[in-house]
């Protein structure tokens, strides 16, 4: 059993919503790789009585817990305080605390403000920790049976002094065995769909099975214990790959790095000397903005809809007037590679936000020709993004040479 | 006194870090501005003992509760058993949102997997919340003290499901006296810039001064108690868009339905029936992307830059180029209004990763002609957004006949 952690945010921009508390993500997964099973995420405001009750609450509950927030000068920043009242360890002045924070203020030509004095504050037997990044040191203590932490809720400092000070600590005060984890993401299955297929794979208890949805992409998750024998682990991965088949552009945590599909496509054009020149009708733009970082597209470019003549065209003779453009620009512009989207459905269900369904082609042509044809539902910005993944995963596929 | 609400965000995504719970502070801040006072945040993962404790801490604690997460369709959706355990009421079928979710798959094209039949298990006497975004229904029940409303944890269904169903039934359950909320949009003005700017503006105790600073504008935002005097309210936001000026796009909360930059835009362009081409270099494709759903932008191109000759130029000749490639296009596609970007810059910095400033010239040909110069910074995708945001800034400029 791993040792349990939760992690415990201070402050009203939280409570409030002012501030997305990306502290929390961050240390649960600094924790999860250290080893430990995060229970639990808890925020408060500034508010005496409730800091004191949630931290008898988590001393009974959790063997570690990570507080971020509260320690600042003003009247507002109650942890010390908190911590202080409900552990029954008065604060007592630390004048090593009280000399880092008038240098750090001298090294900055300011004075220090009066009120920073009370940074150097802290609870008795609690162990200091210093903080080189900013004027309020952090500190730890054990109360029941729980080692608490606190840090500073500036980002900046929190994680300079995490990975600096608290991290050693913890792995040589705790005994943990950090996880292995694997993701396959794969785009063009559901959640659900994904469950229906690897029904028929047994996942060995000791294996965690997870599953995220994104907007661009499910990852199909797999949390091994650290000392899960490899090759039953590369077995089992194996097993999951085969069933989800080309919807999976990439397996993560394997060693190689990986990214999202643009990540992916990039591997094969850049290695490849390959180029590409895209006309984009349903992702409007997006298309283009998804390949930002990668030299291989040349060029770019949206039209409400490919317009072939005024006179009313069947699908099919719209499908070839655009693979015929689509030869023309790999022509003229030289590129290797040209998509094409051709909005075949209601052309207002793009514009109209009340119009949800929509019938979108796209059109490939590299070393051969490739198409496919897809609805794209939903709010128009779903529709647009769907339209901008539809094609890049058709070229992903020409990439890594799956069936189309 | 304000009713006390807590957010309750469900999913070991969330405890484990591997997403950041933008729900919880989206919701705190629409219940802050429903009147409710927000207390608690808390977060757990897919443990069924985990959640029911929970459940029942709340149920003790808080006049209302908004959860979200744990309603999908898999064995590790586990909220609703959670609350038919905790709450003492047995899961039943809800013949109403099964038939919703057979539709969901049926439009879509699909057969509904059978596990999704397990979305359609409500808690005895909850009170079923339509989903017409996607296949989990939301539910709310009462529990001792405590209203409880489930919602799905994908932010799109979850924001539609709040704002059309759960916060009209919160305004008429609950007394609630909503502050008055004005904040002022801008671009261009960072936070602390916007508080030099407006430090000599005295702002009553009662009124709440505050600031969101997000990747497309910052907000300047006053909270106002229920029944502050109108006149003094309006004199306060006067006072504070003359500070800011032209940088201020919109004043939300005034009555008229604000948006985003495009927003503001179409405005402007759908009342005087005018039409967009653009030419994108830096933004690669996001300009576009951002105009999605408004049918004035006629045409967009991207490319790396605008080449003139294989000649090195003077930046002043690409800018005479690049004024006379607008006027032709605008001649040449009947367009209005034509934005064209010139990034005169290092090259490299756009696509190279570790380059992080560039120079982008954006220029807007209309009924005359306007251009601006700026620094772009920083990692690719944020240089990518400015520069959309500044072309867009520009055009909104000209469309509100501000200062350019």
């Amino acid at each position: 059993m791993n040792p349990t952690l939760e992690i415990f945010s201070q402050g009203e921009e939280i409570v409030t919503g002012q501030t997305v508390d990306t502290n929390a993500a961050w240390l649960a997964q600094e924790a999860i790789h250290c080893g430990f099973t995060v229970t639990r995420h808890t925020a408060v405001g500034d508010k005496l009585d409730d800091l004191i009750h949630l931290l008898s609450e988590i001393a009974a509950r959790a063997d570690c817990c990570i507080c971020t927030g509260g320690l600042g000068p003003t009247s507002d920043d109650l942890t010390a305080e908190a911590v202080a009242k409900a552990f029954d360890k008065p604060l007592t002045f630390d004048a090593v605390a009280f000399d880092q924070i008038i240098e750090f203020f001298q090294s900055r030509n300011r004075a220090m403000p009066q009120i920073n004095r009370k940074q150097a504050l802290l609870p008795q037997t609690a162990i200091r920790i210093d903080n080189a990044w900013g004027t309020a040191p952090g500190f730890a203590i054990k109360h029941r049976r729980c080692w608490f932490i606190f840090l500073p809720g500036v980002p900046s400092e929190m994680k300079a002094m995490f990975i600096e000070h608290v991290k050693p600590d913890l792995l040589a005060r705790f005994t943990l065995h950090p996880p292995l984890l694997i993701s396959l993401k794969s785009f063009g299955l559901g959640e659900s769909a994904i469950q229906e297929l690897i029904k028929e794979i047994k996942i060995p208890n000791k294996v965690e099975l997870g599953f995220r949805a994104g907007t661009d992409d499910v990852q199909t998750k797999l949390l091994f214990p650290f000392d899960y024998p490899k090759t039953d682990l590369n077995t089992l991965v194996s097993e999951l790959n085969d069933c989800l088949g080309d919807y999976v552009f990439a397996i993560d945590g394997l060693g190689e790095p990986t990214g999202d599909l643009a990540f992916e496509i990039d591997k094969f054009m850049t290695a490849n000397k390959q180029s590409l020149a895209v006309i984009e009708t349903a992702s409007h733009g997006l298309l283009a903005a998804k390949c930002v970082g990668y030299d291989w597209l040349i060029k770019a470019s949206y039209e409400k809809n490919i317009k072939v003549s005024t006179q009313a065209l069947s699908t099919e003779e719209q499908l070839i007037h655009a693979k015929d453009l689509a030869m023309v620009t790999q022509k003229n512009t030289g590129v290797n590679v040209v998509l094409i989207q051709l909005y075949t459905g209601d052309e207002n269900a793009l514009i109209d936000k009340n119009k949800s369904i929509g019938l979108l082609s796209v059109l490939l042509v590299g070393k051969a020709f490739y198409q496919t044809t897809h609805s794209i539902v939903g709010p128009i910005s779903r529709k647009q993004n769907q339209a901008a993944l539809l094609s890049l995963d058709l070229l992903r596929r020409y990439c890594q040479g799956k069936t189309i």
